[in-house]
């Protein structure tokens, strides 16, 4: 059911990562469910988590981790999220970096743990501590899409992406995996994404790197506005292209990292959007001409969490009505309703706030029975603009999450 | 399909009102939709109305004419909300106005309109206008309850509610009724609403009166987060009674009118959630415990805005981890996740941040399956409460709002 979505065919390895995958029996059985990166020494890392308050067990762990070592290894489990496991849990995602040290012969804080699954039940650490001898045997370069299917929940499909660029005569790689298909809203981000790219990167490069890109992607998609307890981004750079180091003062060589990044980043960011739990639509939100960034991704939020909104995208219905409506109740300082204009795809449905009188019923519903539609609303405020990306609301959204214990 | 929900067999007449009602075909045939209530001379009237920027004609008419007289009559339909229709729908508000002043021998600013249904159709003023007649000729001070009917959209039930109490030896009515099913929201609040008293109250007394039940009622439910475009809650009091004037000042006999508008306006208000499009189970979300009633109603409008919280309710499922992952992202100040407390009716499921180790999975489930449940959430924070009502989200939801164009 997923919008115009297949899992890529291959995905391209990064010097320097190998990846591990194998089936630990943690939730499902007879499915992969847990996946061990592997990166060499010296690679530099940088990560987003949720903001959510009640974050998971790992996402403590990974944080506190991060801040002490560059990691080595990563260590993924789907099945269990290992939230609202209380200091239990924080125990458990440590023996998890502990065993995993030991098999690669690092410390356990050169270890990253990363769960996603059910909230509240306790991770079964023994089964996962079992299982890591196996993942690590397996562990190769050209694990990526495994790995892509090792992570998925509730996901339909896996989710990959990869791109080549150079800088100078260096070839250079980025490839990444995601996995998410509900409980989605900014501030954070997909449930779980991982980046990696062999380019020689500066520390604080990957920093402005990787928030160059959650900004313009994970940060800017929203399936029913719920921040996951365990979102997390990481983005890896091992270096092995041998390219002088990328640094934020360099923009030009910035500037080709970062975009690269960031066109992953977008790829994962809306296969989430286009696999999300029950979607038939997948909808582009653009606001332009506002006030402010903050203005128009406000708007753009609110019509994108409207209940009334979604439904009506699922109905194929061109319910101009209930995209007025909620923009008129967002949080914004100034709104001039009889200047703003809406588009469905190239087509003007509302000019200076009402019916444009071009405008017929057939000609909206023609662009609404499409897959794939753009909502541009402009607000004649100003220069600003924000894009974000969501779907609509069925009857399988409702279906899948109240038989899906998350 | 409504929770715990029935018409009530008989409304209480208020002496100095009188309410008729007719088909006039606006959109449904062979059923009422319009309703024509007049005031006797000297009635005084407060009202609130949608804080959307994107607000119906009759709400800019009925605000435009409420500021400048003392209103003699209202005049509703259902079927066309009469939104989205930019000058036109002014004209058209303003000629039921002035028809109905004609009929009724007062100024078409004396005259408020309300509608509600379909947004951005023309309101079809011809046959409104035509059909006022046999309104006018069916004015009655026992027509509540047929009104309460004639305003229905979605609704399944008819919503009403009477009170009755003495100031000094004057008995005094308060009468109310409402219509609205979805697209609920606080700021404001049900679709539509209109209660009357036979108390003689000052100006001023009635604004704050109507001021403190709207705040502790339309203010306070929930259904998806929607606010609508034509929102409106009307207070008339005619005087009839004969009472000396309600005044702030007196505080006991202002808090005994107080206290009876807010009662009818509670029940007007949970109503609204009882019959919300697809609802299986009626909700109360209490915070206590918070640093602010602010922080108390941001974390309660987050739990209740959760579509995973309110597919797990419709699925009867007590999933305490999507409460808590809702409570993490509520955007409050400071937020001590391990000294929170999660209740479900008299049950401990989370205290301390961490699932209550008494609490056992069936024991949730028994409560889930009832039809009502109250959710309260301890911060530990302060000694600020809140309590907000809200239900579930259902199949029906979809399939009504995929169906229904509003």
């Amino acid at each position: 059911m997923a919008v115009n979505l297949s899992a890529p065919a291959t995905l391209l390895p990064v010097s320097g990562i190998r990846v591990g995958i194998c089936a630990a029996g943690i939730r499902y059985s007879g499915r992969p469910d847990l996946v061990v990166f592997e990166a060499v020494p010296g690679t530099e890392a940088a990560a987003v988590f949720t903001r959510n308050r009640f974050c998971a067990a790992p996402v403590s762990v990974a944080r506190d981790h991060l801040a002490r070592s560059s990691p080595r290894a990563l260590v993924v489990n789907a099945g269990n999220a290992n939230a609202g496991t209380g200091a239990a849990g924080i125990a458990d995602a440590r023996a998890c970096c502990e065993a995993l040290a030991r098999h690669l012969d690092c410390v356990p804080a050169q270890v990253l743990p990363f769960s996603t699954g059910v909230i509240g039940e306790p991770l079964p650490v023994e089964r996962l501590v079992k299982a890591l001898p196996a993942c690590v045997k397996q562990l190769d370069e050209n694990g990526w899409l495994d790995a892509a299917h090792g992570i998925m929940t509730t996901d339909t499909v896996a989710k990959g992406a990869s791109r080549r660029f150079t800088l100078g005569s260096h070839a250079i790689t980025v490839t990444g995996i995601a996995k998410g298909a509900g409980m989605i809203c900014p501030d954070m981000a997909t449930m779980l994404a991982f980046v990696a790219t062999d380019a020689n990167v500066d520390a604080q490069a990957l920093q402005a790197c990787i928030n160059h890109a959650v900004e313009r992607s994970f940060n800017r998609i929203t399936v029913d506005g719920d921040t996951s307890t365990n979102d997390a981004f990481v983005l890896l750079a091992t270096g092995r292209a041998g390219n002088p180091p990328v640094v934020t003062a360099d923009k030009a060589t910035f500037t080709l990292l970062a975009d690269a990044v960031t066109a992953v980043a977008i790829e994962l960011a809306q296969s989430v959007v286009r696999d999300a739990e029950g979607a038939t639509k997948f909808i582009t939100i653009e606001v332009v001409e506002g006030a402010s960034e903050r203005d128009c991704l406000e708007i753009a939020h609110t019509i994108a969490h409207s209940p009334l909104v979604k439904t009506a995208f699922f109905a194929s219905d061109p319910n101009w009505g209930r995209i007025l409506a909620a923009i008129g109740r967002a949080r914004v300082a100034t709104l001039d309703i009889n200047a703003l204009s809406i588009h469905l795809n190239e087509l003007c449905v509302v000019s200076r706030g009402a019916l444009d009188p071009r405008y017929k019923e057939e000609m909206g519903k023609a662009i609404m029975r499409e897959p794939e539609i753009k909502v541009r609303v402009a607000l004649a405020a100003g220069t600003h603009t924000a894009r974000i990306w969501t779907c609509d609301l069925s009857h399988d959204y409702v279906r899948i999450n109240a038989e899906y214990r998350s």
